[in-house]
């Protein structure tokens, strides 16, 4: 009856086995590999008092009734990237297992407690991440687009989930799963190296970073490199180098975790003889809050025309993505946190740089709130990927103790 | 028996409506246009006493026997890029031939005269320039890469020459015409924006610059855009950014018209949610003094390995080409710079940017300077180059000027 963190590991190890191959995780959604890895998981559940059910977006959902039908929602994905690490997406949810396993071999509980395993969170097949979660969530908007995405083997997405009994048309109906919960909680992998490079294991996650994603295209004039005077020159790669650097300091000033990226400069003509005439610069800024995240694009923007004059050239912004920070539940958080220092002692609060299905679950208004457990070096999506194994186990134990504070919480109102 | 210097334009007209099309001058070299061009320039010559000869290199002379074997030459080229101006090359011979016949038509002059057309100045079928003159001055060293060439319908440089009858292993033996050179005189457009932006219509050129052209890599680290903050990055692309600045100090420290340019920087993964892992960056530097060239490329990589290290990233230099500055003799300068002033009122000296035969002249140790009339925008190499009449015609002046001083000035000893 107690919690067996350490089976957690080697279950995972099983299912790597069972669904990996040299190069890494194969478990991509819409796929025979993750019919396996999600038959395993059920697998795993063998025995237990849980009602199933898939629905109509394609997640799996194991129920233990408890005294309210009030519910506790425990949930991550089985499905990774192609080549993908042995432990983003599976942790969660054989973590949860195990918790749901721990919870329905004791006392009838005074909440319901349910796992989710969520459908295609990747995205990797094709191409539109959070499926399962953003249907449950009511946000799935781009139905229409969804109906026209291919993979590379020219098979349409409405064909690939028919295969595996999913109706897009019907997808959205799986908004009835989440009117019945109270809290939403997910362990995840951080992906990153802050928990790594402060020496932790665990840390409380406080929302996922709102995104700006813009392309900016410089445009000065191609000129002959030998004739060309310097002070006769309209270089477009002087604007990208001068923004470069610039999207450092105004991430510096903003603080609080604001990051800037800039990915790539494509420069036209791009010949060794010739000054720069068009650079293409994409970049991408992140903040947990939404008006540091606006200070962010209007700082870059701002400085991006004082240089398009210091350099007499041209620039111009276009938008490819956005969307707005995600914060989690505070209290919840206050409890994570807890649960974290009960078992290692330490813990730390983060934002998320990468979205999670828990986004999507807090967006449609669901209290919730994740934890990190740190990532060796940083590195995911690929077969590199990896956790200590001991931090995995505290892992485990901290998503246990937040479940039950969590429960103990929702059920004292 | 005066010099025309209008004819010398409407000439050139006459070679564009004969040539070249809607797109521009197609004067490419060992084509039948070129050909066609080749004995038009020659059927300006008719009926004077002079002696052709085409050399083992292709290379077209008309010589003009004088008191004195000695020889003043003048040379230029007929070729043209694909879709190429009017000017670029054509200028030269059809003036040098307007001065020949001057000369030709009067006494017998003191020294020799002659004319070149050299053969392939722009290297565009095959990609290797100055093949002409640089068989002529000896400089010709990579006769067994030559033959590897092929164009872009596969049929080989060798094969081609053979065509044109020029036999690619006997292509040296134009050595011998520079034997008798006291002096090489060549007119051409500047192709770059200096004379237009001073007002001036003529100058006398000091050399050609002397080039260093490399290729840097930098190594980073990529990383996720979201999950890594600032100060854990790697990232490539500042180190080029940072470059791509520098190198602008850098000139404006050297000075005396030196230019640094980046022509482009490639990114890798380079794309959106990731930091850049490398950046593979070109790299031109010119100037006409052989020691601040070598200051330039030392103080680029200096700051590199600076930057490198403020960046905690690698950089790695691999050169791509590289030549020495190639200076035109001081004592005809000074009879260009006067010419010039006789013919506009004034002049300005100023390098030239670009490579042109008269360097390969220069190398071969025959005193040579070049006359550069003003370009329209700096543009060339495409069918909006352009030069003002009353600027050409003034340039042919020039020429005649500097072709009666330089002479004198042989003859006088």
């Amino acid at each position: 009856m107690a919690l067996d963190p350490a089976r957690v590991v080697s279950q995972l190890r099983e299912l790597q086995e069972l669904t990996g191959d040299e190069n890494g995780a194969q478990r991509v959604a819409w796929t025979e590999t993750w019919d396996t890895a999600r038959a395993w998981l059920d697998g795993l559940l063998s025995g237990l008092p849980l009602e199933r059910e898939r629905d109509e977006a394609g997640n799996d959902w194991w129920t233990l009734r408890g005294d309210d039908d009030r519910a506790v929602l425990i949930g991550g994905h089985i499905d990774s990237v192609p080549n993908g690490g042995w432990l983003d997406g599976a942790l969660n949810v054989v973590a949860g297992a195990e918790v749901l396993r721990r919870i329905a071999e004791g006392a009838t509980p005074p909440l319901t407690v349910r796992l989710v395993n969520w459908a295609d969170e990747e995205g990797a097949r094709f191409g539109r991440s959070l499926f399962g979660s953003s249907a449950a969530s009511g946000s799935m908007a781009d139905q229409d687009e969804l109906r026209e995405l291919k993979d590379r083997d020219g098979v349409s997405l409405p064909d690939a989930l028919a295969a595996s009994g999913v109706d897009l048309d019907r997808a959205l109906e799986a908004r009835s799963q989440l009117e019945s919960a109270a809290a939403y909680l997910e362990l995840h992998i951080e992906q990153g190296p802050v928990l790594e490079s402060m020496g932790l294991p665990l840390g409380a996650v406080l929302g996922t970073y709102g995104v700006e994603r813009w392309r900016i295209t410089w445009t000065g004039q191609a000129a002959h490199a030998g004739s060309t005077p310097m002070d006769k020159r309209r270089d477009a790669l002087a604007g990208a180098a001068k923004l470069a650097l610039e999207i450092r300091e105004i991430a510096a000033r903003v603080g609080n975790g604001a990051v800037c990226t800039s990915g790539g400069v494509i420069c036209k003509p791009g010949i060794v003889t010739s000054v720069v005439e068009t650079a293409e610069q994409l970049l991408d800024q992140r903040h947990l809050d939404a008006s540091s995240l606006a200070e962010l694009l209007d700082a870059a923007q701002a400085a991006s025309w004082r240089f398009a004059q210091e350099e007499n050239i041209e620039v111009d912004w276009e938008r490819i993505w956005s969307i707005e920070p995600i914060l989690f539940d505070p209290s919840l958080i206050d409890l994570c946190d807890e649960a974290c220092r009960e078992v290692a002692g330490v813990s730390h609060r983060l934002p998320s740089g990468p979205l999670h299905d828990a986004a999507e679950v807090a967006r449609a208004g669901v209290p919730t709130v994740m934890i990190f457990v740190q990532s060796l070096r940083g590195l995911s999506h690929t077969k590199l990927e990896d956790t200590r194994e001991e931090h995995l186990e505290l892992s485990v134990q901290a998503l246990d103790r937040l479940a039950d504070a969590t429960i103990a919480r929702v059920a004292g109102g």
